[in-house]
């Protein structure tokens, strides 16, 4: 899987390496056990401070992406937690539907953006 | 309104107030042509840097939520290009619906939840 940062975004660099790591578990170019690149080499291929690689991976395994094994290093282990897990996608889509209600975009073209994002991501667990 | 601030929250202070004033628009507590609190006014009241505030209100006209009114200040204005508001939506929910999918939430739940959050807020321009 190919990281692609934009040190041009708004958006903080660790939070952006989470956001495409979450993206490869959903889309199956990371699967269960899989183990991530170490935190210097992943610094230096992206060319990024190894603090932000290492508060990414924390933020992942504080989120239940990852979990830390002695021999592998950092490994791709999803943890489920229903209710939590639904708690905060709800939370996330609140702020996400606020923009778009502000907006005039209706609750279909919601639901069609849903559908195009699923057929795309098929779903890890299925 | 009330504003409320998490001081122990992760997410960034300004932040947290652009995401409260368009929650706000959406539930109908704010309206179009709507003055906003000073930023010395409004940093008062929280207990929070005057920049704060000003980066808070810059980033909502940056994204089409308010404009400044010579004689009313800062002013709910919310500034429609659907396509580009869809694509906006449709990025935010890549990210949200990518975690989703690795919790092992349905599609059926995500129709759910958008069904539960758009009953909340009505629609700003129905």
């Amino acid at each position: 899987m190919i990281i692609e940062i934009d040190f041009n975004s708004d958006e903080a660099i660790y939070m952006q390496l989470c956001n495409q790591i979450i993206y490869g578990i959903a889309t199956r170019a990371f699967s269960e056990g899989d183990a991530l690149p170490s935190v210097r080499k992943l610094s230096e291929e992206i060319g990024i401070n190894m603090h932000t690689v290492n508060k990414a991976y924390t933020v992942l395994k504080d989120e239940g992406f990852v979990k830390v094994d002695r021999r592998k290093g950092v490994v791709i282990a999803v943890d489920i937690n229903h209710l939590e897990d639904l708690k905060e996608v709800k939370l996330e889509l609140l702020r996400t539907l606020a923009k778009a209600s502000c907006k005039g975009i209706s609750r279909e073209e919601v639901h069609g953006l849903i559908d195009e994002i699923y057929e795309e991501y098929g779903g890890y667990r299925a």
